[in-house]
């Protein structure tokens, strides 16, 4: 499991001892993750709450744009995975339920020298907005920091 | 990890000793699980593999038209996660090299009066054709039988 | 006319005796027709107007999660055909008047033994918030049950 | 029936006799329609069986761009309703067998003023390569001359 | 710059004695123009805001449909030149400043032969509802009137 | 003209003289800019071409994979722009005569501490495969280096 996706896959799926140890391990090794929770009808919160944590916990710098845009296109690349070809949520009638993280480190542990990287994870359940009517979907976006 | 989803994700992204475990974990719940590789700047071949490897080992039934067209809608969502947008690998100079899964069973433990379902995972890397110049990606695409 | 699709784009289309007629028709042969009307500017009107009318009349189990993925997906897929490639209404200014039918039964009469269909069909004009100023559109879509 | 979408569909689905009858009284109120066959996997086929038939009919002056980039259009929107989002067909492992109907004239006839416009509907069955497995699907593009 | 692209493009990104000389040389050629100013989260005020400059001006004939059709679909374009493949501004938290020409004539000015054509530019920036937290993206439509 | 967006356009569209002060004057403030042309029915050529110029003029370094995949998304997003939603040149019957431009530099001049970018643009015709038959079209991606 040395590549940043599957960091941010595990982290997301996982919980527990076996979340804390996917977090050591990958910290010990140089990355930093983070983990949060966003449920909504509305597209933006689901951009809003990956991009108030990531720049909360301080895995990109506020201050850069450059930061800002990386990030963005992650969130917007695992979004459009959640969604499997038609953007939207509550305008098509839908809702989602999702765990995010976000990793930042090298593309893989043998690759240090292509610099940084971030990797967007979103997972959980998308459909009607009516409990139980749902199934599960995922996302994931990586960019160059 | 109860859920179809889950599983299809963790038997991809697993390998030795834990892949083995999750397949008869999930299999004495009542899933069934297949497990193959393709790498392809053609997607058509994507499509095929996944189909062909679901037929040969029964996950759907050939002579139902309606289990072909739950298993290529599925396929066809996973691989819109994998492209994230743009549909195309070689006509837009770029290629994959991915697992895939396919699990048939339950959407979870709990919903089994739900009746079958189908979870399609590809996960792997996508990139241009020069060894290493690529990135991590994953699409999930579920479907009822 | 055996088809499903055909009856509900056909059944979309008249009016008088000719929808009386293709109704009483296609219930002798197994198929259950539902008709209706929406016009609106926002997206999940179309949505919620389809869903309630099949639900209420009994062509989709109200308590099975898949009857609903099952026309969800139909009427997404019909939806992408009246909006031909970009998907919205209101938020780029334009409004539909739509006339949905839904039909459920086999895809058609010589292949009872593939199990049941829905056909969702969306008909009816698309334009500028300005009588007239507005042309014809469909939208097919059909997922098994 | 006395809109040019309405008239290109009811065309596309008729036979024998009704096709004849909707032919007939349509060039009465001044539309010309012409009707094709074709089928493959693959789109240009499909573009150019449309417009060489268009071209050949007289339907669209062949002299001027401004008539073709109106079909053209007219025909990309129709394929956008065949494929429901993720444009391709071989490329996706999937096939088309489609009747195609160009009609040209008025908007509807009570709005002759408005100038002439074209018409294009595809409508048949797409699925698998594989005799049978396919469901219908329509598709309709307007477009101002 | 003889072609009507060109032009909407130039006049788009030209200010002071530039753009007041693109203007009188195109006119001089039988062109029509006008520049304006929309900026929004809200993608229908784009729509508004060109659509109403361009009746207001005179480029399109507020009472003929299909000049307003011709417009509608040269704003969607440049629109999805803005937006590069997943359509929305402040549903995925972003926001645009743009300044929008639109151009009628020929096509270019050796081709008067094939009628007026119209082109709509959309230049500026977008990005994060934060300041200066953005790029430059353009988006350019043409139709035939 | 202080921003990189803009440089790539201008550049692009001119000729001549102008077009030699662009860059100049570019170069100057810090900027590398290179031009070249292609044409052609495969959408991999046109990120070929663009991807080979900006290599061996030095404009991304072809041993760092991040450069590749900052050009890439950049080239895409241009590609989208020129197509306007449906992304597709010989399968639509359609094809394209291009000039390109690729700039690295700042965002623009007063932002020079936000690091290095690329813009890519892309300008010429899209059409049917028939001489003449074509209008203008133009695509700008702009990503962090």
């Amino acid at each position: 499991m040395e590549s940043i996706g599957k960091k941010a896959i595990m982290y997301a799926l996982a919980d527990g001892d076996l979340e804390k140890q996917i977090k050591v391990s990958a910290e010990e090794e140089g990355f930093k993750l983070i983990k949060g929770k966003v449920g909504s009808m509305n597209t933006e919160k689901i951009f809003a709450a990956v991009e108030t944590a990531a720049q909360r916990e301080g895995l990109i710098c506020g201050d850069r744009y450059r930061d800002n845009h990386a990030l963005y296109h992650a969130i917007l690349d695992a979004f459009v995975g959640i969604c499997r070809g038609q953007l939207g949520l509550g305008d098509m009638l839908r809702t989602v339920g999702l765990i995010f993280t976000v990793v930042k480190g090298p593309r893989n542990v043998e690759s240090r020298e292509d610099g940084e990287w971030l990797a967007v994870v979103l997972y959980g359940t998308i459909g009607a907005p009516v409990k139980g009517y749902e199934h599960e979907t995922i996302g994931l976006g990586l960019n160059h920091l």
